[in-house]
């Protein structure tokens, strides 16, 4: 949800990222329900993290780069932010001085009051957006694209703040699942293609929404259904619960790699088990791409239902060839390429005396940049592998998301560089196979993709992008006219 | 410059600040040169401070709360504000959350470019101009009035940036002294009767403003001339200098306060020496209301040059019978009224040998609520003192300051609640007396003040405000209305 | 390690912990080597970490609250400590201000020069030792028994240091393993029966010593072998290793729960995998209390290798029942019982969806005082599970640890309180058992346990420990004389 | 009190301090009434603060680096330190990270109980007994010499603690002021020539000592009397005060740059107020070395009384021609070269309107490095000063001191340098003049010095120690026998 400043993005190296929204109306503690809510949901963004309160009648925030438990596990913390009603953003944010002026929900007072957001996904033509408003004379502070939406709910003609909403909605491209906050109540929305996830609990009288489930579950919450694609839920504070939905029916285009990487595997993504899911991708890579071996290996912990899967499918015995230190995060959101690099060795040690002499199979959710893969492997040969067969619980990602997901740009993805058998080289195993797209799709549930109609959004694996990229074609655009050299 | 909020201000009990700026333009180390500038201006606002700084690309910006020591003087800090053209602000501010988005400089994005703004002053229809900007669309971010300022331009029709600021500012009332930075240059304005401070100097190719002359001092810097009320002072990259005049000529009314308390001693303000002021009034002092004594004694360290001047005048010898304890800030702008007690046991203590059996006569620089008198009266007391005849180098303090100045609302005035024998009374003096109107501007220069057309602003003296104070109206109106109670 | 204060122990309430060292010698950049030693012994103790360094001419501190990647990940910190030997230290520590003086390594100016100690394990009779230098006027600094090793080496009348440290060796009684630091050279050395654990490898010309062979595995270093129970391997600058046994040959005795939980799984312990050995326990406990069961469900992290070795010994098939966040640490060494509490619910999920209706073998390491067990099997019947079997990899932890474990007293263990139904009572199980001792010894490569001469320190569960424990005895008969109460 | 280290100091570039101590005992708020008197104390020492306070049964110590106000004014602050007795230290350090360990008070658990001591002054012999108490055993934690006060006691056989006390004094040279607390209660006590102050008062039932009698006007209390040279005072918990004389008498010798500058103005020492001496010897200066001139100007604000002295005596007027900003330390004891050269820029500016065109006495209280009076004389000259005469309310500063002030080493004082003239020429003034020492012996209430035994410690004017200064000779006879070189 960072909006690349127009003139710095072109060198195309920002990264964008993957947010986590909660947000809880009519509970006694909406705050401390917000911060648990945020806490797990900690995967999706742990850079920082923001939650906004109401009490009928002031706004109070708070806010603060690191993690959820840093910043608001202190009953000091939740003391600053009373109310019934609270909205709350954990982001995987850019980095230096224009940090926190970033950190979600954002607020602003409007002539019709005070209004918060919180925002999961990424609007793709924001820059275009931005552009037409800042020439009217709207002054942006932060480089996000969800003050594009704040602008635009200010500037809309409509009288009351719902129409706004809707007003702003129809303008903006992309993926969104907002919590929004306004003096009459909360709004959740997904975009019409329902790319990213939301979805709406109960506890008690209270009604909370979150993009995953697993934030029902921490804080006691009854998961009654997902905010559908398109659909705004309007709460009162009275307890009245209104779904609209403005933009008409389109079929629905989730983010497939929720079920792949994302989402907690106890979560339920589009109605389904991400655990199963992801044990029932690990069988399909055991059908599709079975191998003579001694031990089923997940690179922890994203690769270890896969490995079950795989494990149980093939008979192969699962074991823990690679152990994992509790102290450090995720591969997939560490700010550098230095970091990322050191950061292997501080994460991951083989089990030698295990592997040792061994015939392994590895299995691991996805392949980015392929770097890790790589250590990973000599790690195992290091350690006295025999051999060491990788399957990956993904089709090749081989294009660069558009819809709130942090992936480098696509010349520095490895799919999208060679084909298999030379990422098998690259990676130095003995053998290399990635399930197939129907065999993902035959593991969440379906015969095989519908080309045609695409269930899920899968862009990152088949470049086939659900929506228009307006911010992208504009600058392709620019660039194509420049005369000789790209701008530095 | 701290707009209060309409909703929250029908107490009165919110605080206003003084503030100073200065701003630097094609400078080697403009950023250094301002942190100096600012180090020099710190007794204007001592809670926070900002600088932004403009290398011909890109805007830089810093602060912090607290001192400008403590934020920018590291080469660190220094090294994070690149460029040849810098602004910077202190400030005194009211605390809480918000402080930080407060800080000036201010800094948007427009469609122009980018635009900064370091702002001393106070805009006194900033709360009525604010609605009508937010009813079209308007996003405010900060409480500050400034911001005011910035929608104005932002939303000026006018081609370049010079008219849109001139359409902005001719839309303001109250008092400003500005130093504003846009891709093109700085531009720095004060408004048509020159309330606030402002002077101009040369620093070999290099353009300063600063509010005080002592901040040129610091920086090595020559005194050129000062900012005439009105005037908008251009100056572009190639050191290009213009004047402009837009709003026609008035009567100038400096604040005649900056000469009483706000500046500093070595500051020439209005032309004239605030030193050699100081000591005048002093010499009024001990010519309208001598009284025999043994002792001068100033409160220091703001009573000391009246006291010189009372002590040349009347030959009762100067001498320093309270000592004052370096590690604590001015009396005048302590956050609460606690701490504005306990500070006058931790920063001043009685000269007991000196003062025991004497008969002393006190000079301060003025009283605002008394209870600092009091105090200082009481501690001459108990060490010792004979009699304890005050003298006060101001006319009573009998009205509240919309321009920019920290006041108590007017019912916490000494001399709005009683007269002088009452306060003589309330401060347990054996004696007291103010300078007189007409002494003070005998003291700065003048035969006496020009009732018709006064010199200056002394409205905090006389309630003679020279400028319409549109938001105290409308607000007094709509309290009118009330039916009852005054809401709370 | 903690000394407790002989005057505040007498409740009994003191918290000892368990710790981890690290020590690198003729290294190029040894305080690197250590940080990163002592990141893969973090799971040893995460309170604090200090690391000492040595450059031939002077000895370096630095050592901070929190994790090793807090106090030692950056370049600056590293560059504190520069020189060819280092060692370091992670603890789990009291709180409260005394913390920072305890933190080890510990170092003095000794009149033979600089002397520098880490510490893992607990002097057993350390308080009369404390209490015999204090009256002979020695002055201590911390509370840590560590101190008690310098003082006896500062007095004690030796002409070499490798003399003194023997003869302050033979004074003390309990568990230690050491790594001490002299102007000439490193000092690693074990106590007589080898309680604690400490490995000794070769990283090109370096000597490294460490509490586990995974810290010579990130750190890229050979395991050479363990330094034996009462052995001193000394180090010298040219890079001779000495190998000295001045208490004569006994029976070793390390602590068996190093195998149960305290070791890393990818470490190798005492000539044994440590994965295999918990697996053979899973394997063991399978044969000893099968259960006919749909799902074997491990708790997180620290029952998966039981949980596989189980499952794969029963071929019920193993699953991830309940799925464990990443932002939190482990259970055992929270600092309060309140914090323990609610982090269970922080700490992990329900994955209802494969748990509903199916019967289940939870697989837990371990059981203390058995409320999180408790909160485990309520979270497993939540979610719908149909029954709950509770199998523990490990006897019934029924004493407390005077060997620098961290013990809750032992009448809050759980098993010291109670047999085995009520245990199942209390824990709201279907059925539990725990491995028996013998079974235990079997899967850590013997027949049984040799009643005679245990193979093991194993008197958390029997209750034999292998050592006096003299200050436990002193306060019992101190206590034991009071005539009526026991002070508060 | 900072002893340097035997193999580091050779070089003499090692700084010493001056501190300030306070206590108060049998007091309802022992650690607040010490809070508020360090605070009075703040100008002798700025750069850590401790204290220490004894409920009865514990001990409690809290301390830090930054002034009394940074670290003590919160009630958080305060409620860490519990009890009726108290005792504080504020300091000058060294920088580094042996900060921490060396702030005062120390504290040692002893056999027979917790001993605190808080120490102003210097122990000429510590380094000496230091390494004797080193070589028996002894472990030292900090450099501060203080700490060997603790060993001597701890290691006294005598069997009483104020016998051990006085064992341990007779050992040791030098100067000190103790405020030192036991179980049994304070005690405070001066060297046996008083060369540091302390005084005595009474605060209701509690008794107070303090370094100044400012810290107890602060606190409301009574001045009793000083503490004698050579006096033990000692104050139990019912109240009982006892003195002690144990080294027999001795004719005094206090510090008489306690009146030049160290003591506030507003103290009381050695039974003059320090005000009125400062005032005499600018009124021995003025007869002594007068000259024709327009305005006398102090150097702010240590040059104050002086300048007021000495303009009362030559009838030309006070006025001040250099103002200094409030933001600031005192140029004495800044930490380094670069800080005090820049330092003097931001801290003084010429009041130029006054200064222009006139011939100015300028009265500062001592002349050190020179460095200073240079940028003062010349930053007179640019204001446009006519002539600048230059008068010095001390006798030439030609010898360091061992005593406990921070004094550079002899060979970088000015005086040590050169004569008067050359100084003159150096600091570039019309002319230069110190006060005579027996100006200043009169102006302190003699007729004259007494050469064969004189009245005050004198020694950075006359480099007439009044004790041995062992370690001074010990380095100096090693370094004779240095063949060649000095050590690096």
């Amino acid at each position: 949800m960072n909006l690349t400043h127009p003139f710095r993005d072109e060198d195309g190296d920002k990264l964008r990222e993957e947010c986590g929204v909660f947000g809880a109306v009519n509970a006694a503690d909406a705050a401390a329900a917000t911060a648990l809510g945020l806490h797990a949901l900690q995967h999706r963004g742990q850079e920082a993290a923001g939650i906004i309160s109401f009490d009928g009648g002031e706004f109070y925030q708070r806010r603060g780069l690191g993690h959820v438990a840093e910043n608001f596990s202190s009953s000091e913390a939740i003391a600053e932010l009373p109310g019934f009603m609270a909205a709350g953003h954990v982001r995987y944010s850019t980095t230096g001085g224009s940090g926190m002026r970033n950190i979600q929900p954002l607020y602003a007072d409007l002539a019709s009051g005070g209004f918060a957001v919180a925002h999961n996904g990424n609007i793709s033509n924001a820059g275009t957006l931005r552009q037409e408003l800042v020439s009217k004379g709207a002054i942006f502070q932060s480089t996000s694209d969800t003050e594009v939406i704040i602008h635009l709910v200010a500037t809309s003609r409509y009288p009351t703040m719902i129409d706004r909403l809707i007003d702003a909605l129809r303008l903006i491209e992309g993926a969104y699942a907002l919590v929004v906050m306004t003096p009459e109540g909360m709004i959740a929305c997904r975009d019409p293609l329902g790319i990213r996830p939301l979805v709406m609990g109960k506890m008690g009288d209270a009604t909370v929404f979150a993009s995953e489930t697993v934030a029902l579950d921490i804080v006691g919450a009854e998961f009654v259904r997902q905010v559908e694609p398109g659909e705004l839920v309007k709460v009162d504070f009275d307890g009245n619960v209104d779904s609209l939905h403005p933009f008409g029916a389109r079929g629905s285009r989730p983010c497939i790699f929720e079920h792949v990487y994302f989402s907690r595997p106890d979560s339920i993504f589009d109605g389904r088990s991400v655990y199963a899911a992801r044990k029932a991708i690990g069988e399909q890579l055991a059908i599709e791409s079975p191998v003579e071996a001694d031990l089923v290996v997940p690179v922890p912990d994203s690769g270890v239902p896969a490995a079950i899967g795989y494990a149980q499918q093939s008979g192969v015995p699962f074991e823990l060839g690679i152990i994992r230190s509790h102290y450090v995060g995720r591969t997939f959101i560490q700010p550098s390429d230095g970091a990322r690099h050191s950061s292997v060795k501080r994460k991951h040690n083989a089990n030698r005396a295990l592997v040792e002499g061994k015939r392994i199979v590895l299995i691991d959710d996805s392949i980015v940049r392929g770097t890790t893969s790589l250590k990973i492997v000599e790690m195992m040969r290091e350690a006295g592998a025999a051999e060491v067969h990788f399957r990956v619980a993904s089709p090749p990602t081989a294009h660069s998301c558009f819809y709130g997901v942090d992936t480098p740009e696509r010349s520095k993805l490895l799919a999208a560089r060679m084909e298999i058998e030379p990422m098998r080289e690259f990676i130095k195993a003995d053998s290399l196979a990635f399930v197939s797209i129907d065999g993902l799709y035959r593991a969440v549930g379906h015969d095989a993709r519908n080309t045609a109609c695409p269930q899920f959004c899968d862009a990152c694996f088949t470049g086939d992008y659900p929506t228009p990229l307006t911010d992208l074609a504009t600058r392709e655009h620019r660039e194509a006219q420049l005369p000789f050299d790209k701008v530095a």
